[in-house]
C-alpha cells in the first residue's frame, strides 16, 4: 500500500481563487491491478487555463469537480508495472498531475472525472530535463509556436508585441520571433522581469506595472506600429495593441490572464473598432486544436534548444502542499517562466 | 456655362453631424477643356464610412477638407464630351458624388483634393437601373459579398447573424446566406425594417430597439448559436455575438456604424475573452483590398440578379440640397436597403 496525497476542489472560486478553494487530502494507493501501472509524479504543472475549469461552465475543457482531485499536466516515473509495455523508472507524461501517485492503465481511462482521455504516454526526453515538457518543450511551448507561426501567420518583417513576455508562453513566443529575426515588444510587470526579457533578447520592455497609460508606452516601444499581438493578459493590453496595430495586423488571441477571476463587468475593450479601419485579423485559439502539428513543433524546437538558441527559466515550488500556492502565483504575477511544483 | 451645386465640408462634426457641418455652394462650370468630358450626375450615394472622412484623422482614405466638396460614389450622364472614348449620353460611374455635375478627365486628376485617384468608368449596367452600381451590384453588394463569402469563409451549415440587415450592405449579406441555404438572423430597427428582412426571407428578426437585452434576444433567435456574424454595428451587438458564437466562429467586421459618431468612451466590448476558448476569428475588411475579385462578384450577383434570386430596396431622397440630410439619416437608421440622392 502507497500513501499518496492530492489537492482536491473543495469550493468553487469567486474571483480571485484562494487557499481555502483547495484542500489537501491523502488517499491510499493499492497495488496496481493487472494491465495497470503505478507512476509517481516529479512535477507537476500550474496553467492559467485551470481557472477556467474551476468555474461550473461549459467551456472547451469540462469543469472541476467538487471534492475530487484536480487535473493538469505531470511528469513522473513509473514505480510499478504490470503492463509490458512499461518498466519500472519509465518517465510518463499524463494529465493527473496535482497528486503524488496514481495507478493508471495506459488505455484511455473511463470517463469517470473530466470526461476526457486520461492517460499516460511514455516521455522520449531527447536528454532534456522531463519538466521541460511542462513547459519550453511541452503544452507551453506548443502554444507560442502555434500561435506566432500558424495563427498571427508571422511573416517578414513583422514588428511582435507580446504581453505576459515572461511568463512561460510569453517568453517562448519572444524568443522564437527573436530567433526568426523580428523586432519584438515585451510586456511584463516588475524589474525582474524586465530584466529576464532583456537577457533573452526583447528589443523593448514594457513594464505594464509602472506605466499608467498602456497605450502611450507602445506606442513609445513600437512608434512604427506592430504587425502581430501575441494576447496572453486581455485588458488595457488589448486596447494598446488594437491602437499600434498597423494594417493587416494578426492578434493570436492565446489567453487573457487579467480577466479570468473577474467577478462583476469584464474589462470593455474600447478600440475594437480600429479592426475595420486597419484590416486586422483577431484569432483566439487553443493548443489542443492544433496538436495534429506536434512532430513539427518537437522537430523545431527539439532544434532551437541543442543549437542553443532557445533558453527557458523554471519558478519551482516543492511539495503537493504548496501547489495551491503555486498556482494563485500565477494571479499574481510571481513566477517567471515555467511555473512548476517538484513532488518527488 | 453650366451651374453645378455642391456640398461642401463647413466644419468638422463632433459627435453626431448636424445639417450646420454642410453648406450648399454654387459653382459655374465652364465647357470642357481638351480631353475632358462634363458629366451630370444622376445619383449620388451616401454611406456610412463617409463619417470616417469627416474627422481630420489619418485612416484608410484621407480626411475630407474644410471648404471642399466632399466625395463620394455617383452615377452620371456624359453630357459634353472632348475625349473619343466617351459619348454625350454614355453612363459613367465615378467617385465625385456630392455636385450635380463636374468636369473631369478618365485619366487619374490630379491627387488635389484627397490624394485618392479620381476618375470616371464608363458603365455597361447590363440592363440594370444604373444606380443599382451604387448598392446592390456596386460597392454596398461587393463589401457584403467579400465579407460573408471570402472573410467569415461561409461554409455549410452555418448559422448566420447579420447586424444592420435592413441595410444596403447587410440585406445583401442576408439574402446571399439565404440563396446558399443557411439559417439567417438578422437584427435591425423598427417595424418597417422587419417587416422588410422577413419580406425577403430573413428566417428569424430581432427589431434591437424593442430588445432591453440584446445578448437574450439573440440566444432565442439563435438556440443553438451563431457561426458566422456580419458586424455592422459594433457596440452591444458585438457582445451578443460572441456570446451566441459557436466555436471555430468567423466574424467580419464590416463597420460599427453606432460607434461612428462617440464622443465620449466608445462602448467597451466585455466578451473577448469568448474568442480565446471558442477559437473565434474576427477579422476587419475594407471592400477596396478585393478589387481584385470585382469579375468574380460581377458574375455571381449579375447571376442572382437576372434569376431572380436576390432583390433590392432604395431609399431615394431628391436635390443636392437634400444630400446632407439623407446622410444624416443613416445614423438615425431612416433607410431601408441603399440611401440614394437623385440630382437628375
Amino acid at each position: 500500500m502507497t500513501v499518496s496525497r492530492e489537492i482536491r476542489l473543495k469550493s468553487r472560486p469567486v474571483g480571485t481563487p484562494v487557499a481555502d478553494n483547495f484542500e489537501l487530502a491523502t488517499v491510499d494507493l493499492p497495488a496496481p491491478g493487472p494491465g495497470e501501472v503505478q507512476v509517481r509524479n516529479l512535477y507537476m504543472s500550474v496553467d492559467p487555463y485551470m481557472r477556467g475549469r474551476m468555474n461550473d461552465v461549459k467551456s472547451y475543457v469540462p469543469p472541476f469537480q467538487i471534492g475530487e482531485a484536480l487535473q493538469g499536466g505531470a511528469v513522473g516515473e513509473v514505480v510499478a508495472s504490470n503492463d509490458p509495455n512499461f518498466q519500472v523508472g519509465d518517465i510518463v507524461q499524463s494529465m493527473l498531475g496535482w497528486r503524488e501517485a496514481f495507478n493508471t492503465s495506459a488505455a484511455p481511462l473511463a470517463q469517470a472525472t473530466a470526461g476526457q482521455a486520461a492517460t499516460i504516454t511514455k516521455l522520449n526526453t531527447y536528454g532534456l530535463p522531463p519538466q521541460t515538457f511542462l513547459g519550453v518543450a511541452g503544452m507551453p511551448g506548443m502554444t507560442a509556436w502555434v500561435g506566432l507561426l500558424k495563427i498571427a501567420a508571422l511573416k517578414e518583417g513583422d514588428i511582435v508585441f507580446v504581453s505576459g513576455a515572461a511568463g512561460a508562453v510569453g517568453s517562448v513566443v519572444v524568443q522564437i520571433a527573436k530567433l526568426k529575426g523580428h523586432k519584438v515588444i515585451g510586456s511584463a510587470g516588475g524589474a525582474d522581469k524586465v530584466a529576464f526579457l532583456k537577457s533573452i533578447g526583447c528589443d523593448e520592455v514594457i513594464d505594464y506595472k509602472a506605466e499608467a497609460d498602456l497605450t502611450a508606452a507602445l506606442a513609445r516601444a513600437a512608434p512604427t506600429g506592430i504587425d502581430v499581438y501575441f494576447e496572453n493578459v486581455g485588458g488595457a493590453h488589448m486596447d494598446a495593441a488594437l491602437a499600434a496595430a498597423r494594417p493587416f495586423a494578426r492578434f493570436a488571441l492565446c489567453g487573457m490572464i487579467s480577466q479570468y477571476n473577474s467577478t462583476g463587468e469584464m474589462y470593455g475593450v474600447k478600440n475594437l473598432i480600429a479592426a475595420v479601419g486597419k484590416s486586422i485579423r483577431l484569432e483566439g485559439f487553443i493548443v489542443s486544436n492544433s496538436f495534429h502539428l506536434l512532430p513539427e513543433f518537437l522537430q523545431d524546437m527539439s532544434g532551437w534548444i541543442s543549437s542553443g538558441k532557445l533558453q527557458w527559466k523554471e519558478t519551482v515550488d516543492e511539495g503537493i502542499e504548496n501547489a495551491p500556492g503555486a498556482f494563485l502565483k500565477l494571479f499574481k504575477g510571481e513566477n517567471t517562466g515555467k511555473m512548476l511544483v517538484k513532488l518527488s
